[in-house]
């Protein structure tokens, strides 16, 4: 029978055989008891098994409250735990609370992050994965290889009217943007209602369409309650759109799971909350082993940060977490990483550099709306910036030979030494 | 208009205020640059609020990794921000991406916790809340007021046949147990496909009820993907079961919600994964206000840990999550707080003195299965120690008046002092 195998990071106050023992236990039978009708037969079937230890350093102080060591050390280690695919079949809920679920309560553990999991390749039939993926969302909006999907969100991020919000659309797709979002705090408010808001985009968007032939995708945020994601979604394929976006971290895995099920609409998963999962270096669960569940459940496209982003996020980890995207496994169907975050370009040189592909979805915000030239320039400035970087020119260089890309260096450029 | 209130536990390697700004400022127009449209008015009528700021210590080392102190120091306080209902709506998803979103990546911050959340009166109207809650637990069972109920979890976790659980049930129908549940780990196992699970239990729970007129509530645990959720669901109701438990955190908060909204069961809400989001002190969310977005879903029952219990968790958080269920807003319905990890019945003494509540959902493994009289022993022994506990008498008072807490005692004292 295939297992499902997960890596972990962990520290312990004891010996990590023993701790890796633990977690497998309590993830496969624990109890803190005996029990008569644990036999060893059913051991064997649905025991977790610990399949590798790789130690690590010691450290004098625990990196988050658990018991308190016997000798004061504190010992880190990867450590691989397999479960038979019998446990919990194809159920991805049920495989979060195999693999993440009561084994961070344990005190045995100061530190425990999931780093990557292992699966085997009935799942790779059982999960159609992303139905669009990067070819769907190169097709629909017509972006040929070499370049990224150019893309920006609507700011402010709560507060303007349909009217307003298309007028902004308008605006760019005028400019040739390929890719527009709402913001992940808009998604029916007071003065702007879901449906009057895809009214108004997707006139704007149709007409640019009859227009050019360029369809701009608009990532409608519908995350919500379940019904009303379902009728948000539909009321987009009626309307013509080709996207959706989910908050995957506030729907959660069963619902945004059922609305990718539904196979009409490119799905942009948004990460908010990603934070509380991750940002401590023992605790949570690492990109790698997310991306895996969420390109499992169907998502198309999946943020990964960007390179000198404005928040706390090291670019080492961003390159990792694009490299995880394009990664063919668990299902040889990649996600488009989206790259957001204090993005206007400038940036493209480095993450080119250090990941060699023009597979994203590349998201600035200022760096369109806030460009000299009007957002037509700010677009330009980002195809430029891309070309430029593909081309093996460095940022100089760019600034030199194009315009509007010029100028946003001379804007942006400055603001970012100034944060810097 | 009303407004939605978050308070947050920080720490900021600058001054809190402009922390605080800063973070109503991305959870309401955030971006980099000023905007052209952002007016004023809309600042006015959709910006969040920094309501309340209260200094506390200052540390020299920062919780979690982000920007580093120019003055070496790191700041922490607590911070209450509000937002206008008209940013979201009726929208839990929205709601938790908004007070949990992107602040969690904000470099500004060295730690953040969402401590808790006041809701406007709107949200009670608008939320039925727990369909059943205590009340309707309690009238299910036919456990009257003045002790908790009692239950059980069928150990080992994954392996049994669906006779091997009806046997267990059996038996323990016989001992008078209130509720009995399966673990999170047992889903549908290739030995115990779901649906055969249900038949063979509701047979030996619906025969029991036959004789005695109390029907065994058995939490079935249903947490699988949408569609699969819903057919367990019906299949449980046709079955004549009372109660589906969902692993919240895997399965999320939309789908969780769509269960709820069915109202045809009691909703067992285990929080397995929960660690994650809480273990460290300076980061994630504290259990007030994680069980209101649960009991605003309409979550029944909600797992609390124990006191003594064998995971992490301190005495004194577990008595505040006890009191946090039981506490009226914001719905005036209160969540059936479920006491579960280690339990033996030795805590109801601690359990009660602090919390002096028997409205309990009092679980015990080991302690029921393994008791040396057999299960029958085990489920007297829990019902002896409350009623002990709630008439005064100590835990060695208890153990000589009542013969089988008394072989508890001497059989699970003696391990829980080897674990101490």
């Amino acid at each position: 029978m295939e297992r499902i195998t997960a890596r972990y990071y962990i520290e312990t106050p004891y010996a990590v055989e023993k701790a890796a023992a633990v977690l497998a236990g309590e993830q496969s039978s624990g109890t803190f008891v005996a029990i008569p009708g644990e036999t060893e037969e059913l051991k064997n079937r649905f025991a977790a098994r610990v399949e590798h230890i790789e130690h690590l350093d010691t450290v004098s102080e625990p990196a988050i409250p658990g018991a308190v060591s016997p000798d004061g050390l504190y010992r880190r280690a990867f450590v691989e735990v397999s479960w038979s695919e019998e446990n919990f079949g194809h159920n991805l809920p049920t495989l979060v609370s195999t693999l993440q679920g009561n084994l961070y309560e344990i005190t045995q553990f100061t530190g425990l992050k999931l780093m990557d999991i292992h699966f085997p390749e009935a799942y790779a039939t059982n999960y159609r994965g992303p139905r669009f993926g990067i070819d769907g969302c190169r097709s629909l909006t017509g972006v040929a290889t070499g370049r990224p999907l150019i893309g920006t969100i609507i700011k402010p991020s709560v507060g303007l009217t349909p009217a307003q919000t298309a007028e902004i659309v308008d605006r760019l797709a005028y400019a040739g943007i390929d890719f527009v979002k709402d913001d992940e705090l808009m998604a029916s408010t007071a003065n702007s209602r879901f449906e009057d808001r895809v009214d108004a985009v997707m006139q704007v968007i149709n007409r640019h369409a009859d227009r050019t032939g360029k369809k701009v995708m608009y990532a409608f945020n519908i995350s919500d309650e379940m019904d009303s994601m379902l009728h948000k979604y539909e009321y987009i394929v009626k309307s013509g759109g080709t996207c959706a976006m989910i908050s995957l971290n506030s729907v959660g895995l069963a619902g945004a799971k059922r609305i990718c099920d539904l196979g009409e609409l490119v799905i942009h998963g948004h990460r908010n909350g990603w934070g509380m999962l991750n940002r401590h270096p023992l605790l949570g669960i690492e990109f790698p082993a997310y991306q895996k569940l969420w390109r499992l459940a169907g998502v198309d496209q999946l943020h990964v940060n960007g390179i000198q982003n404005k928040f706390w996020e090291s670019d080492d980890s961003v390159v990792r977490s694009i490299a995880s995207c394009l990664d063919p496994t668990p299902l040889d169907k990649p996600v488009l990483p989206v790259v957001s975050s204090g993005q206007w370009g400038g940036q493209a040189f480095e993450t080119y550099r250090r990941t060699q592909t023009t597979d994203l979805l590349y998201m600035a915000g200022g760096g369109i709306m806030a460009h000299p030239g009007g957002p037509a320039a700010g677009v330009a400035a980002l195809q430029q910036a891309w070309e430029g970087a593909v081309g093996g020119l460095t940022l100089e260089a760019a600034a030199r030979q194009y315009p509007e890309f010029g100028k946003s260096v001379e804007k942006f450029g400055k603001l970012q030494f100034d944060r810097a």
